[in-house]
């Protein structure tokens, strides 16, 4: 009797559920799982809102009960809230291949994006803010995250620069003398491409420019190497593959070399020499506190804090070591469920072109994410037509990767 | 027998002591200090840092552990994450003054200014960044808190003005047609000095220039009136006498008519007309919004959202009535009990020119500060002869500002 086709698919998904619960058996990062408040739904949207880690609520519940309910005021310096900015930035700073004293941890994104570019600008103009035919363009990823453009575009406006919008793999062509800064992506949002970082640094220090980089989507995911590859500034959110939690605060890197030069465009009483003189005039702070700002967000940064415990004895190597493992299977369930040209995966194949999440083109990509968030696989959607699957190797197992796949199938059908 | 000395002094502390007793029992707000997490302390810094209010801590575990640990991702629509901003900015209004509308939470307030700062000169100048022979100068409050000083320097620079330094009193007189912006404090951080809110943003409008207030020690002691000065711009703090906890977020409010005209140097994703538009092209959204920028920060955004609730059924008014009345008190405990010359009263008798702290100047107020401390009387210090005494209506007692007076003059002695 001759095997009919669905007892040939009802076989390959056995094989696959077989190998899912073989890698996890196989996985060293499996246990971290239970570190995170988790329950049946197949989370893959850590590289939106990363899950709860376990310890989060009872140090928070500390911080506001003990610290600020008890000690109040006197927690400034006895709960250690005045230095958190970069005690928790040294705690980033292995994640991201950086040596301790290059990080500080506050405000958002954005806002350290404008830091960063302003800074980096009058950094390549060596000194004077308009100098007559100096460095004037600031060139920045054409597929960005929509922020950091908008921020470009006003860090150009302020320090009369030209923005100069280009796709990353032809930054190299648009690079010359009149370039002062460089804004770019680690990875993609959109499509999961991973940028060369190494390779694009050298580019753009060959022509005499700065580049900033945007670690959003990759920190925490895969080694960035910061110091190793001589990048000059760098921000990143701590809310994705950190896991900080909702808005949490962003962190930007000086690297060391470049702090005494750093100028920074919002010079806060926070990153003042001496903060508690009240001294009208300015003098800026030594080390990466230069690019402190106004009074830290306590309770979300402590959260933060507590959240980074997840990553004792973790090695980033081993991490990203399962994210490719864990895209690689992905894209071979949904391939093996999918029914051909039903999606169009947009990640590259290319391990050293993939950062940690799997994109999927399909025309009702809005619709169907409903869809599987209702059957419990939670991804996002990205306007307009992208599927975004971010994979947490901290959390996420095999076994989730068939599950999503199975059911997108089942969704598509 | 005739009476000694130390039974005249005797007898004056207990008229006191029985005068507080009378003041507290007649205090329609006394019975507020039940809805803060208090202890025998007599807390005269929450011009500093705010004390905590009781709900806040089962507010903020709900938060972390249903909203995120729970919900994660859905959190952002299903629990009001995305449009927090707002509407804590609508439940600050009252207290300051303002309809709806007009106020965002979020940033720190040094961020804030920035923001406030740079579009004011952009709305004065009415279009252009450097137009020649135009509005090029922001007049600033000499005696500032220093980071609002720092700030309006990096504004000045990268709009191209003239920053101009003058005590507030000599403010109408440096105002003319070069002038593009000013920025004032409400009331003085370090001598408790109220400003003339209203006259003086008549005369910085009578100069067509827009004037910036920073309401960091005003907001939740005393009446703003915002809209019925019609002031420009306004930025403050949440974490002084609005208990909003450590760095909470900060506020920015932009008169409804000036919104359309409102120009962010730091136009972030979030104040885009279409956010998950991810389109490259900035478009600002309308209203209050437009001063958001990067991703809110939800723990404590939401932790301030639960401490506002123990302004439910307060008049800003009944506030001030007893804050003059507290500090009115306390200045005259301090006449009767510490020796004539040991402390010198900076702060102005004049109920119009005091705000709700008051600020007494002795040589050695570090080390008197330290003492007063460790006796449970907690105000705080300022470079380089200033000790501060914030009076929080909602909280401190006339009991407390006996007592303070009291173990001051023995810790001077």
């Amino acid at each position: 009797m001759s095997e009919t086709p669905g007892s040939a698919a009802l076989r390959e998904e056995a094989a696959l559920r077989e190998e899912a619960a073989k890698l996890d058996a196989a996985d060293g990062l499996a246990a971290k799982r239970a570190e995170f408040v988790l329950d049946d739904t197949v989370y893959l949207d850590g590289n939106s809102l990363g899950a709860l880690p376990a310890g989060v609520a009872e140090r928070v519940a500390d911080v506001i009960g003990r610290q600020w309910g008890g000690l109040r005021i006197r927690s400034w310096d006895e709960s250690g809230w005045w230095t958190a900015p970069e005690r928790i930035g040294d705690r980033i700073a292995p994640l991201v291949g950086a040596a301790q004293g290059q990080i500080v941890v506050g405000d958002s994104t954005s806002v350290n994006v404008f830091k960063a570019l302003v800074a980096a600008v009058r950094i390549a103009r060596g000194s004077g803010d308009h100098p007559e035919g100096g460095r004037d363009e600031i060139v920045v990823d054409a597929t960005t995250f929509p922020t950091d453009g908008y921020i470009a575009e006003s860090a150009a406006r302020l320090t009369g620069c030209r923005l100069i919008p280009v796709a990353p793999a032809d930054v190299p062509g648009v690079l010359g003398e009149r370039t002062a800064a460089v804004l770019l992506n680690h990875a993609d949002y959109r499509t999961g491409r991973l940028h060369d970082l190494a390779g694009l640094t050298a580019a753009v220090h060959a022509a005499g420019a700065l580049v900033v980089w945007d670690l959003c989507h990759t920190a925490g995911a895969l080694p960035v190497g910061l110091d190793e590859h001589g990048v000059d500034l760098a921000v990143g959110c701590t809310y994705k593959y950190l896991n900080g939690g909702p808005g949490s605060p962003a962190y930007l890197y000086v690297r060391r070399e470049l702090q005494d030069r750093f100028d920074s465009p919002l010079p806060g009483w926070n990153s003042h020499a001496e903060p508690f003189g009240m001294r009208p005039e300015f003098e800026a702070v030594d080390g990466a506190r230069r690019g402190r700002v106004g009074t830290p967000d306590i309770l979300s940064m402590l959260a933060l804090e507590a959240a980074l415990d997840v990553w004792d004895g973790v090695r980033v190597e081993a991490v990203r070591a399962k994210s490719l493992a864990l895209t690689d299977f992905f894209l071979r369930c949904v391939e093996a469920y999918v029914p051909a040209g039903r999606v169009e995966p947009v990640t590259p194949r290319a391990h050293a072109e993939r950062g940690s999440q799997v994109a999927l083109r399909c025309p009702d990509a809005g619709d169907v994410m409903k869809r599987l968030i209702g059957q419990g696989v939670v991804g996002d959607y990205r306007a307009p037509d992208v599927l975004r699957f971010g994979f947490t190797p901290l959390y996420v197992s095999f076994a989730d990767a068939e599950r999503a796949a199975r059911v997108l199938a089942r969704t598509l059908d």
